[in-house]
């Protein structure tokens, strides 16, 4: 029974010159790397050495941070994607794209584009967007609160695929003797009226070979969990511990199940930010040579930022101040990144120092071995915490090939990740079926 | 002197299964070419190979026409001219785009983001979308008036431009060592606030390596003058006589000189659809397969659809109605084209019928031998109707091979065209100089 034993998806998170904000002072990659379709192919080509799922870009309409220290700029997703599809075969490529500035109609068919040209490898991670600059260059003063955001992001993908629905797979006919390009009986309008959105339809694109692209949803908000477990296909979180993760993991497929979906078709996706070195002090010391850039302070500043609160107001040695931090609904950013820390901070009652160097962008982080990494990966694989994981190294590539050619085999021994592709699209790669059209009609003669 | 002479340019126009709407029957290219990237990387690599400038790409926001007879469905242009440009080495890529159903902040950044992966080939062809179904995809009743949309194109391209350039070209500095990634001085906020947009600022993506993507723009009505008088970099026009095409030829150098530009980098380039055979016998027999798929009076409704008169209503061995049809101005969709299809009947005193035949997709026809194509476009170059061409051939692969074959040896020979590429952007085949940054300040220091 081995070959159809349960195996985990893993998806590779290509964060600029990697999750670590020194990363690119280590000059592993130049700075223009991140213009630059090499070193992203070089990424993706390692990873799809390693046969994982997919390949994945956060992204946000708006200019971060300061350029004169942090490296700024990035390609636009949709567009890199479609270029590193062409430099792989196998591996699925998953573009993040806002709800809250894209009209529905546009982006359905530039994915279902990606889609075509990637032979089905296409995803689409929705995200709401909650950064006032991004709204500033949307012609609004500011972000919308939270949950007019999930508002509309909820019709934009209703919206979406009846887009992606509106061509049934055998649209097209194609008899140029008879002159019958397509049967117009499976190319439908989606008449959609909503709250956000008047959308006629048909798309002026065909089904594509995943039929939807994958969706892949990155909120754990409430508003992100209804989202999330109506419509997604996959769940990037943020879960610290492991009893958060089973519970999280838990909640999500119920909520599936109550949406009427199977469970099994809604892959929960933690993130994982790793520091790997062939001995953990190894390890450590590449945390400290990349943290030793920064200066004491600039770790806490992640958790100062998370909670609202001035990094001078905080005793590094000292657990949060509890008293000040208001209820995770009330803050306009991140729910999810917010609660986990603060779950973790919580129980494992860490000062604010300690609880740094436990999370890198938001998520969980292991500074250790690749036996370490591969431990907590099954284990939370067999728990029942996650159905894969979305890593996030510390820095490119020196991390996706450590942990392609280290971590990788130890799971494959492990019996717990496969050894090669079994299918060409990423709904394959993860286990998902192919949709059918909403508009088909079932065993209903059709005149052409 | 030879090295000096002025060289024309050619842009390669790829219309689905070619200009002549029955192309697709003749199955040269499978009725799945539409959404397969060899189909039109093929066509790309031929296109190269004849040193063209760039290839083409028109597009529009809706599903237009009947699917049960027109090839319909098409992948989105900047994702798809992604693939093409890595597909090729030196030639352009030109996307349509809609300054009606897109935000500038988002247009932008996929523009720059193709320029980077491309190497500095990319162009974005402004459109302002006339059709009633556009507008439906995007909760509107129907389309825009003529002047309204042109009102915000203009803001639209100016917002772009300014995002374009609010990274000077040197801004990153990339000093891993020091830690130092971009100068801040060299980034910069656009600050716009007009009647359409509001748009903060910076972009973010750098510079792309043609500082500005090239601007083309297609309309050739008075609001589609003045954009493209002003911001242009080259003018896709629709001209139908030599007369026409000088006087519009001047009327654009003058427009450019009159907003303080060099008219030299304003570049005129009128559309022309071929149909060639080795013989005039040739050509004329392909045409006439072609239009039999179609019958008699389906080249006729392109005719009675731009005039807006139904086809029933027309004696096609007339001339045109000339009192029931109204000023070009009162019209909603082409006034270009719509104005080049009167001139040519006027001037020509031509039938409906004669007049389908010298038109195609609203440009001017040439039925013959590659001689002949090469006459007719050497004569408008050396008069000075034209910079360049657009080249709209019949039916695809055949019409861009014989093009390439056939008409570029001619051109060559006679001294107007280019034996090999000079450059390696798409301002270098245009003979376009590198644009300054508006934000860039001289001679003044600048503190790191």
């Amino acid at each position: 029974m081995s070959s159809s034993k349960r195996q985990m998806s893993i998806g590779m998170n290509i964060l600029g010159f990697g999750a670590h904000s020194a990363a690119w002072r280590e000059a592993e990659a130049p700075a223009g790397a991140l213009t630059d379709l090499d070193y992203f192919s070089h990424i993706a080509r390692v990873s799809e050495r390693g046969t994982l799922d997919a390949i994945f870009l956060a992204d946000g309409p708006a200019l971060a941070g300061d350029v004169s220290r942090q490296p700024s700029g990035r390609l636009e997703p949709t567009v890199l994607l479609t270029a590193i599809a062409l430099a792989t075969q196998h591996i699925g490529v998953i573009a993040t794209a806002s709800s809250t500035f894209n009209d529905p109609y546009n982006l359905a068919r530039r994915l279902a584009s990606v889609d075509h040209l990637s032979g089905g490898r296409a995803a689409w991670n929705v995200v709401t967007t909650y950064n006032d600059a991004a709204a500033q260059n949307f012609g609004q003063a500011g972000s919308a609160l939270h949950a007019e955001r999930y508002g509309r992001a909820e019709e934009f993908v209703e919206v979406v695929q009846k887009l992606w629905d509106s061509w049934e797979d055998d649209a097209i006919v194609g008899d140029a003797a008879r002159g019958v390009f397509a049967d117009p009986a499976k190319v439908h309008t989606i008449d959609h009226v909503g709250q956000h959105f008047s959308v006629r339809g048909p798309l002026n694109v065909s089904r594509s070979p995943q039929g939807r692209p994958v969706i892949v949803q990155a909120g754990s908000s409430e508003g992100g969990k209804t989202l999330g477990s109506r419509y997604a296909d996959a769940i990037f979180t943020t879960q610290t511990t492991l009893a958060d993760g089973l519970a999280f993991y838990q909640e999500m497929k119920n909520r599936a199940r109550a949406w009427g979906r199977n469970p099994e078709h809604l892959k929960i996706m933690p993130g994982l930010s790793t520091v790997i070195g062939s001995t953990e002090a190894e390890a450590q010391a590449r945390f400290d040579r990349l943290n030793a850039y920064l200066g004491e302070s600039t770790l806490a500043q992640q958790i100062a930022f998370r909670i609202g609160i001035p990094l001078d107001e905080l005793d590094l040695d000292a657990e949060l101040p509890w008293q000040r931090i208001g209820p995770v609904s009330e803050f306009k950013g991140s729910h999810g990144f917010l609660e986990a820390q603060l779950n973790l901070a919580r129980r494992e009652k860490l000062s604010v120092r300690e609880l740094s160097r436990r999370i890198l962008v938001g998520h969980r982080l292991i500074v250790g071995t690749p036996e370490q990494v591969a431990d907590s990966l099954e284990q939370w694989f067999l728990a029942g915490a996650a159905d894969g994981f979305n890593i996030m190294p510390d820095m490119f590539p020196s991390g996706v090939e450590v942990f392609v050619d280290e971590v990788v085999p130890l799971l494959r021994k492990r019996g717990v990740f496969r050894h090669e592709y079994a299918g060409s699209t990423l709904r394959d790669h993860l286990g998902l079926p192919h949709p059918r059209s909403q508009y088909e009609r079932t065993n209903q003669a059709v005149s052409a």
